[in-house]
């Protein structure tokens, strides 16, 4: 039986989770940690197979024999634009855990608006018992951008809290019980929506697209009064100065984010202060190490038996 | 066909709401409001139907006809108390809406607490770009305390959502895919308990039940860390103090309450300003006056029918 290649690591991610995880995983085969001193000069030209986010410029020269990429995040906008990227296939991250905290997430940001938190919070500070108007979900209309692994558990089980849900997607879907959108229908679905939820891939088409004439084109005199825009996917996709105006002026009565243009948000970003804005640090819903080590350890397991990798990222349309 | 007596209506709720309600319900027979000054001295003598909350002290003196009792609310603590009660059946408000916006504000304050809103608002405000630790769903147990329509339906969806969902009642209930305790089984159900969630009637048997020797059972060192308490039931089922000095000393680390021993919660009452503590003004799942008529008029057709009236409440259990 040859010898099985190690698996090269070299993800951005916190070094001693990394470390941890790896002490376990691939054991049949072992692993190369580039953020591991003693792998500085390491000989790669034999590795099949690299587990890679925000990998080093000269990564693809050190390992020219690579035959298949795995990322270490569910988006790949940031791997698609690595100069030199060889064409093999490259697997993103799905995962169970991943798919459930990202829903749990989108829900609790769902329900805060519904229920106004924030107004709620306000009276309690100044200790002040005030009824508050309160729509029930089944008047509230959430539109979902991007029916993919994350947009579909989010959208069934806002179903199941009693939301009406509505989605868009590049291509028409066909759900049952939920009404949706192609592409095409972008304006039509804006119309329906009262709590727009993001949850897109970075591409070119959806770079900059959350800006103040889509947030204009929103329902407006809904059960909530203004709508609200909540997005996890990426922070590219939105324009940070828009959604600003969007609170200041009333277009948007509040706002959800948990991704950002410049990450860290920077300390003097208008967005921190606004009120009705959720401010969270991308961490709707993070990579669990050991599940990715898990997943990867599964697909190379169907490479090498010849079946066919799973999550395959297209790269023409960029997700 | 004799002329059918109309609906007695006291009700100390919003009064434009229900006069506005009244308008339309009770079609066939019409209504006594006694809200409307027009009604002060009006002959109650003949009225079969009164709809209560709070009702006035003669009441039933000036009404000693009344075949059916129903209640404006779920909870039948306060109408239980009155003086001179008849021995007629009483029936007590149920409705899917107020059953759903009881789930939507449990499941919010379960996520809540998940998902540390309170510590991800402290960095917001201080503009600090922050991870914090965040278990997912499954790791965290909720234990429903009364698994009535409200507990049940609340345990179901928080289910869905991932938690880990045990429950307790006076009689042991057999429900798929979750444990359940019955009342001799207390102290095992709160040691599995991260999330305490109350949706208890108010009875002798629950009153200060939620105190600090309760708290003090409830599991230490789960993903949360600390355990949480969540009350929507009643407020005389809880000892406020105990609460404050729960939160303050670590036995807690966080609590939702909708309802309080004196409501509304005074303004100089510590719960007010206390870390991870939510107050919301009785207002989890509010009766909506519209669906409160369409109840009433839907179990007198049954009663007139000669069907047995629905949701009658139980005497010697007190709810
Ligand atoms: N904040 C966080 O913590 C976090 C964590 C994980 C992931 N994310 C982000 O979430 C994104 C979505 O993840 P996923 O796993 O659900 O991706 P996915 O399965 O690839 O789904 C992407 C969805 O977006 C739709 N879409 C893409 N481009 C579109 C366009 N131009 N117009 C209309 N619809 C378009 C796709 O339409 P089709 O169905 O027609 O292809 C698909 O429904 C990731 O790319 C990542 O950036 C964020
Ligand atoms: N905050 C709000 O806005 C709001 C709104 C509506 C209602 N509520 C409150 O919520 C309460 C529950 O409503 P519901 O409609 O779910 O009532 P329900 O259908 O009557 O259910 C009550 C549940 O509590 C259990 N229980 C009662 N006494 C118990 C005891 N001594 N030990 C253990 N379990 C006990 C019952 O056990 P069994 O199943 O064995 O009988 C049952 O499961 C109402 O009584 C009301 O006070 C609050």
């Amino acid at each position: 039986m040859p010898v099985k290649s190690p698996v090269l690591v070299d993800l951005k991610f916190t070094p001693e989770a990394i470390a941890a995880a790896l002490k376990t995983a691939f054991a049949d085969r072992g692993s190369i940690n580039l953020a591991d001193p003693a792998n500085k000069g390491a000989d790669l030209s034999q590795v099949d197979y690299a587990l890679l986010w925000k990998p080093e410029a000269d990564l693809f020269q050190r390992a020219p024999n690579l035959k298949v990429i795995f990322s270490g995040g569910a988006g790949v906008d940031s791997m698609l634009n690595i100069p030199g990227l060889p064409d093999i296939p490259i697997v993103r991250f799905v995962d169970r855990s991943l798919t459930v905290r990202m829903t749990e997430w989108v829900v609790l940001q769902c329900l805060m608006h519904l229920r106004d938190v924030f107004g709620h919070f306000r009276h309690q500070r100044k200790r002040v018992w005030g009824h508050l108007p309160a729509p029930e979900a089944r008047e509230v209309t959430v539109g979902v951008m991007g029916l993919g692994i994350l947009g579909l558990d989010a959208a069934a089980k806002l179903k199941v809290m009693g939301f009406n849900v509505i989605g868009w997607s590049r291509q028409k879907k066909h759900i049952d019980g939920m009404e949706t959108f192609d592409a095409s229908e972008l304006d039509a679905f804006l119309a329906r929506t009262d709590i727009l939820v993001g949850l897109l891939p970075l591409t070119p088409e959806t770079t900059g697209l959350y800006n103040g004439s889509l947030f204009s084109r929103l329902r407006r005199g809904g059960a909530l009064g203004k709508p609200v825009f909540i997005n996890a996917g990426r922070g590219k996709s939105q324009v940070q100065a828009d959604i600003v105006s969007a609170i200041e002026t009333g277009v948007l009565g509040g706002a959800s984010l948990d991704v950002f243009d410049v990450e860290p948000l920077p300390m003097d970003d208008p967005l921190w202060g606004l009120e009705n804005v959720v401010i969270t640090p991308h961490d709707a819903a993070v990579s669990e190490e050991h599940s990715l080590m898990r997943h990867i350890e599964e697909q190379i397991a169907r490479f090498e038996r010849g079946e066919p990798l799973q999550y395959l990222v297209d790269r023409s349309r960029g997700y």
